[in-house]
């Protein structure tokens, strides 16, 4: 028997899509009598499925492709979440076994779409959503079910993974990298998503809600980006033995589950810190496993549309040899959130301030009152115009809630000279 | 339904099978609805079963698992290529599904045990035969199964890699690394298998065999261990921007698989350059994915019970939903191979030679008349008694064959010291 596919959006990653399946579907049934046909193609631009070669089989409407009843697997590549999250409910109301890449979907609406697959006992995919070709997913839902999941981290957006690298190899700013990401193509015009920790925010839902059985959606993640990181702190964290990353964390703790996504200072020796430019990487640490990571492309036409496929083709697989859904949803606990607030871990803060005598001491004083004891202070830099220096201070644990009162209080005594600091939390 | 386990094996491995049985078996009923329950176990050390609290279970015979007709998964934790095999073999022939940590045994008589199961429509799993904790058997039978593989390269071997990792870090010699990695337990009293790569081989046949669609046993694997390299090879390389790493190579290539075992120079900035100590890494590079890697713990109780269990499990679920083998052997053509005197690289090649007139001219006519080109030659460190230096030649891409002509000719120049120099090939 032959599966058949529609596939929905023909951008870049669609287009790899129908580059597999042209350059490879005889391997498929030769190495693994995986036996695919795709069928019907729709996106709104009809010049990028002819630029594929599949203009036989477009559609501008994907209602002929969500209620073709020929159709076994649809893949949704349109992104977002309105008329994407239509293709996929109407897709699997209609008894289509479903494959995306749409981790905004799957992060707000993971648990709703995963329960209609379920009533409808068809399979939803979405290895692609998360690390781009990285297999995780597969390998959290599979080969690593016999640990308990105790921490998972990730590089899992490129675009500020590039930027962070060429702020610190080549001493670009913000902007300047932001130019740069933005003129390769690694950035879009509006960069929100990607400079505000919104996609890594999604990816870490994904994740966390698999690795700890328990739900987690995008509007469960505190998510700060990277607008406010500047050289001085790159090199900073360089002299102290550290990089800065855009980390997503997802930790289980006994109080519930650490969910967040901020800059993060690491040691240089973590498996994490050597993961440069566009690169992704997933760490993840279980109770037997012990520490783990899978790295790869997280972006671009031809890794996205690997994971894709190796979706399809496993859902091929099982509809061949007649096999219900094997992993639906395994969401199976609640665990509660553990708030921002109550976080306990090291920071880096940097002042800009008047070099005036008495500055320290008025500071220091303020430390002192929330609690938060200093490891370390010290003035990065020349003096700038006018007498302003940069101190850097570097604290031992304390709690969110607590650095913040600090931060507050300091920002209204006189001589200082930003209300909001740099701020980077330390992972050891 | 229950699912019942048979264990073979009560080392460190299957010690830490079932301490995850225990700590975790009712975690896999709620999360995934999995149920097993571990009914025997067998070994020839009724100390270790009783040390993990198993003895009411125990026998010293594994007949009495592989003929127990409750039981639907024998793990196999013997080892070795003799009583493994049966054991193996037996409990297929008597219907049961078998999953194993055995490289050797993989490596040898995979072909015939695949054969069997698929005779018997059973299952044979093998995921903590390469990497210990790493999925990767896993990822390349299913998510990157959209691919055509073209290259993996594997740090799979953690003793050597740790002995490296000292000898590079800290200046010892080889026969100093390997005491200490014997006293620390991460090496044998009999070594033979990791130094000289023997370990390795199995493990990149296990994985060739996989990414490629084609049979390669560990007889197909040239292997040279590392009991050549000194610690002027390490800080030679890291003087030129290289790391050694023991690597297990596979590539496919126009004229056939090219599978072997070797240390390699390394550039610093490859991803499996930073991969140090006892940890592994498998490399791997597909047409659409690009380059993946995955990392993790190689050795140890946890590690690779982790990937045992996650096996089981995975049979378990399939048992438990009536759901037959899905991916079988799936080396459906047959590559020839490339002989290791074909292979084009470059080449690393550190002489000990008298320091007279005369003698780098006479190499230089050796280098040329067998048409390897000479990128560089270097005199490393001081001068030794006696008026003996060491001379470091990196090559251009040459021919193995002729590189080997080289060497002979040159071994028998006067003035050359040692018959056999220190010769390292290079991956750019």
């Amino acid at each position: 028997m032959t599966v058949k596919i529609g596939l929905v959006g023909t951008g870049t990653v669609g287009g790899g899509c129908i580059d597999i399946i042209h350059k490879h579907a005889e391997d498929f049934k030769r190495h693994f009598g995986i036996d695919i046909e795709l069928v019907r193609v729709c996106s709104r631009e009809p010049e990028q499925a002819a630029a594929h070669g599949v203009s036989d089989i477009f559609t501008l409407d994907y209602q002929d492709i969500v209620n073709d009843p020929e159709i076994d697997i649809v893949i949704e590549l349109v992104g977002g979440t309105t008329v994407a999250k239509n293709i996929v409910i109407d897709a699997l109301a209609n008894n289509k076994n479903v494959v995306t890449a749409n981790k905004a979907l799957m992060a707000k609406f993971g648990g709703e779409i995963m329960a209609l697959a379920e009533r409808r006992n068809k399979e939803i995919a979405f290895e692609a959503s998360v690390g781009g070709g990285i297999p995780i997913i597969g390998p959290l839902k599979h080969s690593l079910i016999a640990n308990q999941i105790d921490s998972v981290m990730g590089i899992v957006n490129g675009t500020t993974n590039y930027m962070l690298t060429r702020m610190a190899d080549d001493g670009m700013s913000y902007d300047e990298a932001l130019k740069e990401a933005q003129a390769k193509g690694f950035a879009e015009a509006d960069p929100t998503a990607d400079v505000d920790g919104l996609d890594a925010a999604a990816k870490i839902a994904i994740l966390a809600s698999i690795a700890f059985n328990s739900r987690v959606t995008i509007d469960d993640v505190p998510a700060e980006g990277i607008r406010h990181i500047s050289p001085t702190d790159l090199v900073a964290a360089k002299d102290m033995g550290y990089c800065i990353k855009l980390l997503a964390h997802a930790h289980r703790t006994p109080e519930g589950v650490d969910v967040r996504v901020h800059p993060t200072m690491l040691p240089v020796d973590h498996p994490l810190a050597s993961v440069n430019g566009v690169f992704n990487a997933i760490y993840a640490v279980g109770d037997f496993v012990g520490e783990t990571m899978f790295f790869g492309e997280g972006a671009g036409a031809g890794a996205a549309a690997s994971a894709v496929m190796g979706d399809v083709l496993e859902v091929a697989r099982h509809i061949q040899q007649g096999v219900a859904p094997i992993v639906g949803c395994t969401c199976t606990d609640e665990l509660p959130f553990v708030p921002l607030d109550d976080l306990r871990t090291k920071y880096y803060i940097r002042f800009r301030v008047n070099d005036r005598p008495g500055v320290l001491a008025a500071m220091a004083s303020v430390f002192a009152k929330y609690d938060v004891s200093v490891h370390s202070v010290m003035q990065r830099g020349a003096l700038i115009d006018g007498g302003v220096v940069e101190l850097v201070y570097i604290t031992h644990t304390a709690r969110e809630a607590s650095v913040r009162q600090v931060l507050q209080e300091i920002a209204e005594l006189p001589d200082i000279l930003q209300a909001k600091p740099s701020v980077i939390r330390v992972e050891d």
